[in-house]
């Protein structure tokens, strides 16, 4: 039941530890693109309306979250600005505007939210986190095969456990098309119905594909070497005739060429039955999958003209986008946790001895521990202790009149309960060596 | 001039240099509240519109981003959604939401963006990151004193250099108005002019108390008293027979007590003509300035009625907020360069060593550094090492045919020059050796 005070429908708040999870991760993908050469862009999170209205076709638009004018144009009821709906559009607009500025090519990622009204429902969210790599200015496959082992070595990176990736191009499935007679007008309807095989019995599929006008022999032929387990002998003959699928199966080659010595054996492998959605891949496609898990982790492709169509320069592109929700959920908990909210908590036994209590606190924090006062309003120490506890603290220090008196710092171990007496001028190196001891 | 690739007005397209720069800081701003035990919090980019509206004043609302109801009721030109105008009201919601789940107290920090339709100009944004810290549910004057140490553990980190902290407490300057008969319904209006003692001569604040009702010889004690540079003692007598200005006074030394031992020496003042713009401050206040800039650095407070009246439940609080945006401007290139985009560029000299020169990338990477290989269209070996240059690598590595076969890599040291043959099995760790010799 959403109460008033949950935060809007298909958003979340991420408290610590969740926040410490998910930014664990986005930092360990950070270092991982960056040792790629790729580097960070981060855009605004809206753009002008005209921008992004026209550029995710009809069902797209109806889903971007638009801007209402302000002030004296308010009562419009009209908007101006949109919330950022993908990472693509603003890097096409990123490219126009500092084109010479931006290293050729420009190998860039980027992770941050995006917005779409798209219904709520289980790991389906109106507010999400993108994470995108892309290569613009370079046709080499190379570009391509470095954006797949950047991918990998993320997932890897991450402990997302057995994973595969499937490799194609577009290429191939336009020469299969060619080389099967497919009339151009019947292409993307074979291509939405082929990608089905993930999902449907081969038979249910041959039958859609002759529903949309192929001969049923054809359509069983290709199915048949599409869904092949080792289909690549078969489809090369197939496609000896046709310039763009020999083209495009040289372009699956050659990244297998690259990418598969370096990945674990059998990671990486040619799938003609990879279509992938969207209708601007022009080259290779590629999708990551894991088994028990539906849907993809990652997928990305070439997309040659997309940036000039999306209002940036002409330019070779080339990208993946990773599924980073998804990906959390099944890596949630891998991450080793860092034990309590504190490593150190600092009781306050009387009025006088406050500011003891807080330079002892100071004095933690310059051993790099995190250190609190309490804060409430109990003199006792055993209720002090309690919050110390409740804090996941791994020690607590005590310093009553008898130990101001002394000198000293009690110091508690809050798992053992022993307590030592240590001179307040070494309680930050004592700690700081106690700490060490901990990990080691 | 703006063009159409620009991004919208009062916004900004960070680039590499720039993000890493701001993340950069926003890591040790995070490293040093967490060392205090705040713990992050995320909430969502925009709220429901009844949360936000009615809690910033009428000139507030109007600045409030709305966004378009969706589908059948985006005809309505009705918005249910607003973007996120500040921390503080999106904490007093999750304050609401997640209650007992929450630790006591709860110290939360956030950094992140909020947007605000101001007119744009020099240093003002419409989307702009605020870095705010609070305890909610703890009275006690440390509370206070730990928010002010840790906004002076952050600035201080990020080497702003030197700047002073000046402490007042709301119920000092409550206490002065009564001790000084100012009429309840003129005390607002007092305070206004008091808080205009930083720029303007004492002789035209004075007139302008008269202006507002007070005898001329009382506004003129009063700006006497408030903006003597040692007003401590003179303070005190005058508000001896006031409850609230005598345990405003009791705050102000406990808290310069805590924090005065921990802090460089004069950093830290009672500032009796400190007022603060925001009504809804009701004890210790503070603000951080630095000569030679104008405004204030950080600024912040006791609220302990706030969270109640923004929605959320009735518990003490007091926080900070850094203006972020404008100590990034002072800090920005404080921050030690990391060099170039790359650490290692390797060439590709021909079309059959491709998968060698990709491998030999690999093994940089392993090694920690950031490496790629040439994307481009030249196999000229001048052209790739101008490449290799434009992205500052501190090497690149060459692997011919003569290369290839002697089973080695030549390394060639981008600023001397000179060129090292190293067995390729050895390539990882030399090039970690030599980074390390690089910074050391």
């Amino acid at each position: 039941m959403p109460t008033q005070f949950d935060p809007p429908s298909g958003t979340r708040d991420f408290l610590a530890a969740e926040f410490e999870d998910r930014e664990g991760a986005f930092a360990r993908i950070r270092t991982v693109f960056s040792r790629y050469g790729f580097e960070p862009l981060q855009t605004p999170a809206f753009e002008r309306l005209d921008v992004l209205q026209g550029k995710y076709g009809d069902e797209g638009d109806k889903l971007i979250f638009k801007i209402l004018r302000r002030g004296e144009h308010e009562a419009s009821g009209e908007a101006d600005l949109a919330l950022r709906y993908d990472m693509t559009v603003p890097l096409a607009r990123v490219a126009a505007a500092y084109g010479s500025q931006l290293p050729a090519p420009y190998k860039r990622y980027t992770i941050g939210p995006v917005w779409r009204a798209d219904r709520p429902g289980k790991g389906r969210y109106r507010e999400f986190t993108q994470c995108d790599l892309d290569t613009l200015g370079s046709a080499s496959p190379l570009a391509d095969a470095e954006i797949i082992c950047a991918v990998h070595d993320v997932l890897s990176d991450l402990s997302v456990g057995s994973f595969t990736i499937q490799l194609n191009s577009r290429r191939v499935l336009t020469g299969l098309l060619e080389a099967f007679g497919v009339p151009a007008d019947l292409g993307p309807g074979v291509l939405i119905t082929l990608d089905k095989l993930d999902k449907l019995p081969p038979a249910e599929v041959i039958a859609e594909l002759a529903g949309r006008g192929l001969a049923e022999s054809a359509a069983a032929e290709l199915v048949e070497i599409v869904a092949a387990p080792d289909a690549t002998g078969r489809i090369r003959d197939g496609l000896k005739g046709t310039g763009e699928g020999a083209a495009g199966l040289d372009d699956v080659s050659r990244i297998l060429d690259l990418a598969g010595p370096l990945l674990p054996p059998g990671r990486v492998g040619f799938s003609p039955r990879l279509v992938r959605g969207l209708s601007y891949y022009t080259g290779p496609i590629w999708e990551v999958t894991a088994p028990g898990v539906p849907g993809s982790l990652a997928g990305g492709g070439r997309y040659d003209h997309l940036i000039e169509q999306l209002g940036g320069p002409d330019v070779p592109a080339t990208g993946g986008s990773l599924g980073i929700e998804r990906i959390l959920l099944i890596v949630a908990g891998h991450a080793a946790g860092r034990g309590g909210r504190l490593d150190v908590a600092v009781t306050v036994l009387s009025e006088d001895l406050t500011s003891r209590s807080f330079a002892l606190a100071a004095a933690a924090r310059t051993a790099g521990l995190r250190a609190s006062v309490y804060l409430g309003a109990s003199g006792k120490l055993g209720r002090q202790l309690k919050w110390a506890s409740d804090q996941g603290a791994r020690r607590a220090l005590i310093c009553g009149p008898a130990e101001f008196r002394a000198g000293t710092v009690t110091v508690r171990d809050m798992l053992s309960g022993e307590q030592t007496a240590v001179p307040a001028g070494e309680l930050s190196s004592y700690l700081a060596r106690a700490a060490a001891g901990d990990q080691g």
